[in-house]
């Protein structure tokens, strides 16, 4: 092994993530040295101010361009995050023969396959380990371990903010926005939590791990998606009454040979595996023909568990600088339909608040009956003005279940639907 | 991408997994081809019977030695298991300048120093995904995502009998020997248990497991070894009061330096991720310095789990071959001190048959006290002859906490030291 060899790294970005990198580069330099081939040096670091206190001010600029046409730069960490300027520096430093590590979710699952086909026609690495479920090892597991099976369906817990919520309300009976309030002043959630809460952070995140598991392009407009904010504190009660807990689920699977890829609360039982998950771990469970279930968990996000994703991409990325190749190519992806979200099939919880008199669950019974949708239970609580049925269903199509939900609105005995949420891993 | 290349794959071996293998590579050919740049034909199959039905008989020969000399062969699978002649067959596969991929635990526990110096020596891979926790993903993430960081533990459920075993004594109160009836009548248990109930298979893993973590060279020699069959339903029952649950663990932890690696059973609690671990499933728990607490789940055995870890190594090896470069060596790994069994820490949990009368409780706190060894909680159950001291003691050297039970043994007041059994994952 030739430790004696050097590459230049040049970071953009120096947000929480991006210091503990530089840290770590410097504190296990030796370690990272001897797992790579070569000695890995910190050289540039661009910010947008040049202020800041724990990177040496020589390696500062503010001139992000200048770092990925470096010529003396070798490799690039990105964590700048969002769409420009990142995609066009990532894009200009392929053409200039540089390898790129990503932290950048956002990016990665709106323009992933012009960024894969850039570093394959450069002949370069695309390395985004720390882009999905932070920490946990997903990337390598999906696009090189299972490469020779064939994996069916992946669920996943991948935003910390709305597990730590649902976690919350599972244990404790509050309710969302108090939940939210906790999460809030722990410096779990956003003071604006739209991003986390409505899901639009679990699509990122789901349109890449699609990608990864059936080896096809998905961007995050393919993804259906719904939040966690219209959960309540009755819903999560009554799914504990049936031993099933609430979980933000990004869900990719493969029927057909169509991709279903969508992110929303869906109940499971309590003895899944992904139920055990609490607070802001993330996991994801993965299905496939011939390793059958797997689960990987660990922290989703934060500085150091983030930065060592990244370390361990650019330990990989430097290794091929130095002893040849390149990581699996990802330009050659499939491009698999997407299965429009009417079509998809899950099972469904409904609450409906009924008249108590006779006659109410053959009216209701009859209106899912219409629209084939098949019932497994059904369950009445409550007497008079507090009546409710709860129904479970047997797997229908989206589009089926949206139908029946809307006939039973406009029955007389039905005051209100008060809640559907779908349900998953619990057979058809 | 090339997919005009072919790799000539030669496998020893086709039992179970073999044969598994031998089909998913031609059933996978065009994904396999995709993947790996090139075209994987299966030329070779060396059995010691050449009366198989489900292997073509050109294929097959019993002159093993011939297949790893075969210039025509790029790539070989090893799934004959055991120590000879897989080492020998090995070792001249490398000198015939093929990469190899084997299942082999017992292999790598002995004399993985030698095959990866050998591997390395020649330029060729050495990739071995299968040989711990079956189709879990184990094996990338530990040499390749946290490459970066630093590993501080392991704890790992890595044998499916012992684990089916525990989890029919916990859920439904069995004994040992009817738990492990059952076992042996699904087939999740030998014949002859020996290597699975006494932890040899386990201390094989843990070996393996300890060398990936902590980059050092560690043997099954090393391993200090305790298996399950004197676990008690009594026990079982104990640590369900306090609401623990019994694992065969295998745990490998850093600590001043040193290596201490091991395998016994082991109380944690039913909150902790390996808790909910169940039946034959394997599971490994990882906490490093950065990315924190992580944990692996799967499949730990099984023809098509331990096929497609085989494969998803197969399509690496082949991908070096198209372009070039190598997997992580591992012929640099350090050469730390193992910690002597003696010196290694962990809190204990023991339960003691005593005479119900005044003043043993002060014995035995004092016989505790006398070798330093802090008692965190004690709990008598019982009364008259069935009176039971319950001891949670804090971290305590295995050294010293035998010198105490030796001399609780001697103790009048106590009748019996009924059972001694670690417990990890609750601090100190």
């Amino acid at each position: 092994m030739n430790s004696q060899k050097t590459l230049k790294v040049g970071m953009l970005g120096c947000g929480v993530v991006g210091s503990e990198v530089a840290r770590l580069i410097v504190a296990n330099q030796s370690d990272l040295a001897a797992r790579s081939g070569a000695k890995l040096e910190l050289v540039k670091v661009g910010v947008r101010n040049l202020n800041r206190a724990n990177i040496s001010k020589e390696l500062l600029t503010t001139d992000l361009e200048s770092i990925v046409k470096d010529a003396n730069i070798d490799l690039i960490i990105e964590v700048i995050g969002g769409i420009e300027p990142a995609r066009s520096l990532i894009l200009s430093a392929f053409e200039n023969g540089k390898s790129v590590v990503t932290a950048n979710k956002a990016l990665l699952a709106k323009h992933g396959g012009e960024l894969f086909a850039a570093a394959d026609k450069n002949g370069v690495d695309l390395y985004y380990e720390a882009s999905v479920a932070g920490a946990i090892p997903i990337l390598r597991p999906l696009r090189e371990s299972l490469v020779g099976d064939r994996v069916q369906r992946v669920m996943g817990i991948v935003n910390g903010t709305t597990n730590f919520i649902l976690t919350k309300m599972d244990e404790s009976g509050a309710a969302f926005g108090d939940a939210l309030k906790e999460a809030q002043s722990l410096g779990f959630a956003e003071a604006d939590p739209t991003a986390d809460v409505e899901g639009f952070d679990a699509a990122a995140k789901a349109a890449i791990l699609a990608g990864l598991a059936f080896h096809s392009r998905v961007t995050d407009a393919d993804v259906f998606r719904e939040g966690i904010s219209n959960i309540t504190a009755m819903d999560v009660a009554v799914a504990k009454s049936l031993d099933l807990v609430v979980k933000l689920l990004a869900i990719a699977e493969l029927s057909d040979g169509k991709i279903s890829v969508r992110v929303h609360p869906t109940l499971i039982s309590r003895s899944h595996p992904l139920a055990a998950v609490r607070e802001a771990f993330n996991a994801v469970f993965v299905e496939s023909e011939s390793a059958g279930a797997m689960m990987f968990y660990g922290r989703g996000a934060g500085g150091a568990p983030t930065a060592s994703a990244i370390l361990g991409d650019l330990v990989a990325v430097a290794r091929h600088r130095v002893s040849g190749g390149l990581g699996p190519r990802e330009s050659d992806y499939a491009d698999l339909a997407i299965a429009p979200m009417g079509s998809t099939k899950t099972r469904y919880l409904i609450r409906l608040d009924v008249a108590d008199r006779p006659g109410v669950l053959a009216a209701v019974a009859q209106t899912f009956a219409k629209h084939e949708v098949s019932i497994q239970t059904v369950r009445q609580t409550g007497r008079g003005d507090n009546a409710e049925l709860i129904v479970m269903t047997h797997k229908a199509s989206d589009a089926a279940l949206a139908s029946t939900v809307a006939d039973l609105s406009s029955l007389d005995a039905v005051k209100d639907v008060a809640s559907v949420i779908r349900v998953e891993g619990m057979g058809a």
